[in-house]
Parts: C-alpha cells; structure tokens; sequence
C-alpha cells in the first residue's frame, strides 16, 4: 500500500529526496550543476480554502471520495503545519489565538501579523503594509485575484486593498473608516482599492458593490474599471470570451451561489441520515474551477514574466457557520476541483509552484455516534461515498449564532520550485517570505 | 523571519532538497554514488501522542511556549498528513470513520484496518495479524514498548498482543476473549503475551494487572517475567539503575501520575482563568523523558544490529475525554520532552528514523471568547505563555459522559533515513510498510 502512494501521489518527492541523501555528500560539486540547472519558478498559485482545516479536509474527503479515497488537495507532496494566529489590536505583541480570515489574509499578503478586522494595514498604527500581489505587480508579474465570495470580502480584500475595518466595502459603507476614504487622502473602499489597483484578473462575486457610484463621482464602480481598459463580465459565457489584459468578472449580486444543499445541521437527534444534493448553482455562475482556468489564460498572455494567483474557496467557512454540512463540503469539493485545475497547469507548466492552504480551522468535527438526548451543539448524520454513516458535529457557538473560526494550526501542501520549503511548522506569515523568495519580488 | 526558521528547524531539508533539484537531472551518475553511500536505517523511534490531533498540538503550544515559540515534535521537518478511520467488525469493507485507539494501533502495528476494540487481530474473522514489533524481532532487532498508560492499555498492547477485544488485559479480565484464552488455546491476556513475547524494554505502569497469577499457575505475571530473565523495576530509582536484555518497568498500579493538575472545563461561564500547575507527577515515577532516555541505553545493548522503540504518550487523550486542559497539556509537554529526548539521540545517531505521530484527533478546541450563556459544552479560560487568554472548548458529548474521540486526520512528522517518505497524504497502515521498508523486515 505504501509503495503504491508513494508512486501516484509522491513520486517526484521520492525521487528528489531519495537522491538527494547521497547528493548532499557531493555537495560541493553539485553546486556548480545547481548554478547550470536551477530553475526560476515563473508563477506562483496560492489556493486559499476558508475555514478548510484538517477536520474539514477529512469530512469532504471521507463523504465524497471515501475514507481511503484522495482529493486533488491531497496529492500535492510537500506538507507543512500552518499557525494562524493574529494579534492584539492595542498589544500587537500579543497574540489573539482565533484569527479572522481579515487577519490571516493579511497575514499572508503582507508578512506581518495583524489584528482582527484589519485589511493589510498595522495593529494600532494603521499604517499600510505592501501586499504580495503589489510586489508582483512591481515586478513586471500579471496578477489575478479571484474567489467565490463577494470580491470585497476579506480574503481577496487583502491582497491588494488597505482599511482598518474588512467592513469598509464599497463607497457607501466607510463608516468604520473614516480615514481611509478618498476625500480624506485615503485609498478608499475595499471596492475602489481593487479597481485602482488594476489587478489583471479579478473574479468574484459582488456586483451589487461595484454597482455603487464612486466616492465624489458619478459613475459606477463597474463604469471605472471599464474606462480604465477593463473587460467586465457578469456570466459564465462572458467570462469563457472575455479577453484583454484586465478582466473584472462579477457573477453575483453578493456572494456566488453554492455548489450543494441539504439539511443544516440541528440538535440530538440530529439532522439526516442524508444525502447532500449535487449541482446546485446555476450555470450563469461559473465554478471556481472555470474561473481558475480562465484565470490561467488570461495571466499567461497578460504578462511573459509570469503570474501571481490567488484563489479563494470562500463559502466553506461560510457555510461551517451556519452549521450546513453539505453546502460546506460541497464547497470543499468545488475548491478541490479548482486545486485539480491548477495542478494540471502545473504538469504542462513546471516552473510553477503550487500552494494549497487554510486561513484558519472552523467548528466541523467528526464525532462517535450521538447516543443521548443531551448531546451538545448540533449534529448531522451523513451517507457517505462508502455507504457508512459519518456523524458531523457543530458545537462552538449557541445555536442561532455564528459558529467559531477554530485557532488550531492547519495544513498546507505544496508542489513546484521551492515546494519542498513547505515543511515543519510554518506561519501564515512565512507564506509572504516564501513567495516573495520564489518571485523574487524583493 | 521565513529564512530564519528555515536555518533553525528546516535546514537539513532545505540543503538536501535544494540539490536535490539539480540532481534529479544528475540522476543517472548519482544512482551509482548512492549505491556507493546510502545509509540503511539501524533504528526507529516511533513516538505516538494519544488523541494528540492538530487542534490539541496547537493548545499545547500556545499555553506552554507562545503560538510563536516551537515544540520539539515541530521541529521535524517532514510533514504528512495521517488518516485514521477504523473498519466495521461486519462490514469491513466499510468504514468506522472514528477510530478507537486500539484500532488505530492495530492499524500501524499490523498494516491492516480493523475494528474499533481489538488488539491486532482481524474484524470479523479474528485471525492474529504479525505486528512490527514481531517482525523486528525475528530481524534480529531489539524491542521496546513504553507508555505513560498501563502497559495493558490499547496502545502498547497493540505492538504486541493479539485479542479480540482491549478490555482483556489480564488473566482475570478474559471475559470478552474466551477464544483468546491460554486454557482455550489462546495466546493469553494481554499481559501475559507481553511477558511471553520477551520484548526487551517493557516500562509504564500496570503493576496491579501484572501482580495477577498467570492462568493456570501460581505465580505472578511480575514473577513470571523474573524467571524469564527480566529484571523487573517499580521506581525511578529502580529504573535508573537496570541492566539487561529485559526489563519491565511498573511504576503505577494502573496509568502513571499525571504531570500538570487544574480546573476541568464546565459550562458557561466557563472555568478560569486559570494558570496550570506544573510538577505534579511523583518523583518515584519516571517522567515520559526519563523512560525514553533509559530505553535508549538498554536497547543499544541489546543488540548490534538496532531498535524498534515505540513510545506513547497516553493520558493527552485521556484527559481529553474529561476535559482537563492542564492535564491534556502537561502531558503533550511531557510527550514534546520525550521527543527532545529521540531527537537528541538521532544527533548522535543519525541512522535513527524517528517519527511523531498521533492515533486520532480529541475534542479539544481553540475557540473565540463564549460571550452567551447559551454556548455548549464546556470550557475553560487558560492564561497562556504570552500573558493572554486561550478559550479551549469541549463539546463533544454532553457533561459527565466521555467526551468523543474525532475522525480528523492528523499531523506526522519525520526526521532521519526514510523521512523523506512522510509527505501527501498518509494512512495509519501506511507507517507499517515505511518502518517494514525501513528496517527491512520483510
């Protein structure tokens, strides 16, 4: 059993490494050979799955695929832990154990830890702190930033924008920003920092924000980023013809439809036994993994440096809230689908590395069967791919309110140059350094 | 910040795999350099931490050395991800997707799946599966089994017993195994094939199972074990002073002294804040470390050719099931000591592969602050390391009851020849083929 891994998911580390053991005692000559053969990596694909800790990886995979089968996710060989924690708005020297996904994307997107609702800005200080995706843009990359939320929503947000409050959207909704708003000498709105930034690709949701006429103006957000050379789409088909250098894709008013529904999640005895309903969103709103793929082609001709990607799979987190097992793991799946999109680029586009990561755990558990009426929480009782009965437990938060984001350490995985950095213990912060490392960027 | 963790924890990785790149492309001139200079692995050091999942490895760090300090068990630098699911005992085609301790065990002892309370033997047909343990031994290899449990709990039973059902741990408690019986022609409790198996190193606690008459004799286990050639030890003192092939070290009635003492979670509002109290565990008990270090001496002794030693960590996940965080905590430090202890060892003997894994995942969560009276479960507020406050969460099963193990799957991590092999994703069977490869057992 362990060969037959080894040789479908883990081949290329095993041949690397195994060689590598006598290699080291050759050091010396090899490095002459490394300064002949290195590859620079040319682009860089960050897939980002909200909320999608361990436990949450486990319940997709076990539910979809089975216990013993593997998600595209899980075939990527190099693995590393991931702590998330942020810090304290007014002691930034302390830690804050559960991060939001504003904290953790900036996390990421800049290299320095942040407090709770910020948006790529300092704790306390609330100055703005340059993102990977603005390196990338320095440096000559293409850059894309796409997700199934609404674009303005933390995780893209802070890959390009800057506020003290992930709130401070759009135009209309700068109230816990004052200072960031353009007639005060800010950047403005989560919505017009994307816009300014001429991101080449940016997919999402969000169209009711970018509906909104710009602060002292009187256009729409949509009519800027028109008159500033983007294409703007708004359905699947647009987006299959779309071309130029700079496309701005919103497929829904807020955030995108999902993939599948079934029961949420109630307490003892529980939701279910169920099946959770497939093929649920509708074929106006493209996949996250159509959006990846169209991103891949617009990056390629946007830039012959290469390209910096981020891809959001945003309504896993999302629907663990809410306790929705299905929409959760079906959006898991979505998410996974899109990792495979990436991965096959990779195999033609080897000077590609690819990370797969989480931003923070969330509530999902996979627990023993419930057998008493005082179970806490709320619980699901699932069919799952092996025919078995898998029982999935929501129990941070009372019910009608929002379950917790989770500060266990989570898993990252990665395939590419510099993919075997991925190992140990990394932070989310440690991300910044190593694309920046793998682009060159500084 | 990402080069300096490199240089501190990752360097070995990062040297042998950055030329490993180049050398891939040498591959055909290096297979003869390697024939020339790799290394055969003469040890294995498999450290297990009951119920020690993501979520709980995070708790443990966070408390006790800051979400920004390290473990020794992170500073392994191959990463994989482990599944742990057990099989129905009908259906063993079919998946138990929480695993009890004794399946796991099972699982990695013996490479096959079983169910959830047998001791290495077959779900359903209940044939007795070879373990490592044994296999090593006919190898020629030196044996070791230590544990912070009674001897006869799941864990080390599993390395080297074989019956049907984890509760028949000693010669008076053979109800569930009749078949398994010595006067059926079975092979014995577990205790007594722990003895009969004379593996060489044998140190936990169980003294009052072990201070039983054999079936069918009147001696003791303990006595037995004596005439057997073991020198048999109840004290730290007694420990430190041991000589021989065979030594069986007693040092509690039942599971060992726990390390840390503090309030167990309760329901809202909550216990705490609260600050753990270290140094609890008696002086005559042997600290997990201690164990460890005296283990490695003798097998060293025991015999040219190397060591399997496998060494659990057992009352994380016991107190987790009463939701203790001091507890649970105290003894994933005492768990991280023992690694330090391995890890130290492989420095002076790198053809040591050690490995640090978990069986399954525990209740255990990191949550945001519980602002409602409504919130389930129970928990407790921790005052960390940092100086700031941690909310750990229980809720898995309702107050009183045990609380669940869960179906996650878990961290290993690596260091050593072979670790390279510890990537992607990984199932429990799976460590039964690495350390078969590894030491060439078959």
């Amino acid at each position: 059993m362990w060969l037959r891994r080894a040789r479908t998911i883990g081949l290329l580390v095993t041949i690397l490494v195994t060689i590598a053991v006598p290699a080291v005692l050759f050091a010396k000559s090899l490095l002459t050979a490394e300064s002949k053969t290195y590859k620079q990596a040319k682009n860089v694909i960050l897939f980002l799955g909200d909320g999608m800790g361990d436990s949450e990886i486990t319940l997709a995979r076990d539910y979809a695929v089975g216990a013993a089968g593997r998600l595209s996710l899980d075939r990527l060989p190099f693995v590393g832990s991931v702590t998330t924690y942020a810090v304290q708005e007014e002691k930034p020297h302390r830690p804050e154990y559960v991060t939001s996904s504003a904290a953790s994307a900036s996390g990421w997107s800049t290299g320095e830890k942040t407090s709770n609702r910020r948006i790529s800005t300092t704790p306390g200080t609330d100055e703005d702190l340059p993102t990977l995706l603005e390196l990338a843009q320095k440096a000559g990359y293409a850059t894309g930033d796409i997700t199934t939320a609404d674009l303005t929503d933390a995780t893209p947000a802070a890959a390009v924008a800057h506020v003290s409050d992930r709130d401070c959207r759009s135009p209309a909704e700068m109230k816990a920003c004052p200072k960031d708003k353009k007639s005060a000498g800010g950047p403005g709105s989560i919505a017009e920092q994307e816009i300014d930034h001429k991101v080449n690709v940016l997919l999402g949701g969000g169209k009711k924000r970018f509906s909104q006429v710009i602060e002292g103006g009187n256009k729409t957000l949509m009519e800027v980023a028109q008159t500033r050379g983007y294409t703007v789409v708004t359905d699947t088909a647009g987006m299959q013809k779309a071309q130029g250098k700079h496309v701005l894709g919103l497929f829904h008013d807020a955030d995108m439809s999902l993939e599948w529904k079934g029961e949420a999640a109630r307490p003892y005895p529980g939701s279910g036994p169920q099946t959770c309903q497939q093929n649920q969103r509708p074929a106006n709103e493209p996949s996250l993994a159509a959006m990846t793929l169209k991103a891949l082609e617009l990056l390629q001709k946007s830039s012959e440096k290469g390209f910096l990607l981020q891809v959001e799979g945003a309504s896993i987190d999302k629907q663990s809230h809410i306790m929705s097992p299905c929409q959760q793991i079906g959006e898991t799946i979505a998410f996974d689908s899109a990792v495979k999109v990436g991965l096959d680029f990779a195999q033609t586009h080897p000077e590609t590395l690819i990370l797969v990561m989480a931003d923070h755990g969330q509530t999902a558990q996979i627990i023993q069967k419930p057998e008493d009426s005082k179970q806490p929480g709320a619980f699901s009782k699932l069919i799952t791919k092996d025919g078995s009965l898998l029982y999935v437990s929501y129990a941070t938060a009372p019910q009608g309110k929002a379950q917790s984001h989770t500060g266990t350490q989570v898993r990252i995985a990665a395939i590419g140059p510099n993919a075997q950095k991925v190992s140990g213990v990394l932070n989310q912060t440690d991300i910044f350094d190593l694309i920046v490392e793998t682009l060159k960027l500084r």
